[in-house]
C-alpha cells in the first residue's frame, strides 16, 4: 500500500505533529506537502522542519476564494497528493477544491458529529451541558462539518465545566484518531457505501 | 435519604424492570406508582408482581391530551410520587404536568442528545453513519427530548449496520444508567445550576 497526503492547519499544528510522528514514512504513507492560510502557522515550520515543501496561501493574495483554492488545489496536485487531511484549517473549502479531490478531502472535528459542528464546538458542548464529548473524523463535502462519518470516539467527562478540562483529553484523543483514520485509508478500509453515500464503511 | 418514585411505560418495561431490580427498595428509594397510556403494557403487569401500584390512562378515556395528564398527574400525587420517570413512555406530557412535577420529570433516550432526538433514534444515527451510539437520561421540558441533561454514555460500535447490531448493548447501558441517575437524584447529588438553567451539576 501506498498513500501520499497532504495537510492543510492554520494553528500549532499539533494534528500535523501526531501524523509525522506516528504515520509519515511508515507503511508507504508520506506527507508530501503541507499548506496553509497563514504563512506564519507553526504548522509549516514543523513541516520544514522535516523537510517537507510547504506553502501558504493567504485571502489576501488571491482575488477571491475561488481563486486561491484554485491556487492551492494546483500545488497540492503538483505535489502527487491523494489525500488531503484538514487538520485546524480554519478556512472551509470551495465545491471546485473538493471536485479536484472526490472523497479524498477529511477533516478532523472535535465534537461528536452531526452534534456541534461549526466553530468552538467544546464550548457548544458545554453550553449544552454534555456528559460525553468526543472527536469525528469525516469526509468533506460542500457543507459545515456534514460530510460523511469515518471514525468517531467518545470521550465521558461528566463533571466538565469548562473547556480547559475537556481541551487536553480531547487533543490526545484526536492526535490517535486522525493516523488511524489515515493509516484505514491507506490500508482501503474505507469505503463509502455503494448503496448509500452517507455511510462509510470500514473493513473489520 | 429517601425517594417516592413513580415510573411511566408504554411498552414491555425493561428499563421499568431495572429500576424494580437495582433501586427499588434500597437506600431509601420506593417505586410507589406506575402508570401507562396502554392497559396492556407488560410494564404495568411487572409492577403488579411487585405489588406497586399501577393505572393506565389511554387518551381515549379522556376529552384530551390535557384532562388524560390531568387525571395522570392527581393519581401520581395521589400516590405521592416525588420523581417521575418516563421509561420508554410513548406519549408527550403537557407543560401543565410538567409544571407539577418542577424539575422532577426525567426521560431516558436511547441517543447522545441532542443528536438524533425524538422516535426512532437508533435508526436515525445509523442513518446518518455514527460510530458512536449511547444513551441520555435528561430532564423533561416542554420540547422534543431537550431538557437538560442529567448522565449520558456512550457505545462505540464503528462497525454497526442495523439497530440489532446496536439495541441490545444499548438497551443494557440503558438500564445501568436510569437507575444510576435515580440513586443520584436520591443522593442529592443532581442540582440544576443556578447560573444557568440548562446545565445540571453533578456532586463528585
Amino acid at each position: 500500500m501506498s498513500l501520499r497526503l497532504a495537510v492543510l492547519a492554520s494553528g500549532t499544528g499539533s494534528n500535523l505533529q501526531a501524523i509525522l510522528d506516528h504515520v509519515h514514512g511508515r507503511d508507504g504513507i508520506a506527507v508530501v506537502a503541507v499548506g496553509s492560510d497563514k504563512p506564519e502557522a507553526p504548522a509549516l515550520a514543523r513541516a520544514r522542519e522535516r523537510g517537507i515543501p510547504t506553502a501558504a496561501f493567504p485571502l489576501a493574495d488571491h482575488p477571491d476564494r475561488a481563486a486561491r483554492d484554485t491556487a492551492l488545489a494546483d500545488w497540492l496536485a503538483g505535489n502527487g497528493a491523494e489525500l488531503i487531511v484538514l487538520a485546524g484549517y480554519m478556512q472551509l473549502v470551495t465545491p471546485a477544491f473538493l471536485a479536484r479531490f472526490p472523497q479524498a478531502v477529511v477533516n478532523v472535528h472535535p465534537a461528536l458529529l452531526p452534534a456541534f459542528p461549526g466553530l468552538r464546538a467544546v464550548e457548544q458542548a458545554l453550553a449544552y451541558g454534555v456528559r460525553v464529548f468526543g472527536v469525528t473524523v469525516h469526509f468533506v463535502d460542500e457543507g459545515v462539518d456534514t460530510g460523511p462519518l469515518i471514525l468517531q470516539r467518545a470521550l465521558e467527562l461528566p463533571h466538565a465545566r469548562v473547556p480547559e478540562d475537556v481541551l487536553p483529553q480531547l487533543h490526545a484523543l484526536e492526535h490517535e484518531l486522525l493516523p488511524e483514520a489515515i493509516r484505514l485509508i491507506a490500508q482501503g478500509a474505507v469505503r463509502v457505501d455503494p448503496a448509500d453515500a452517507r455511510r462509510v464503511l470500514l473493513d473489520p
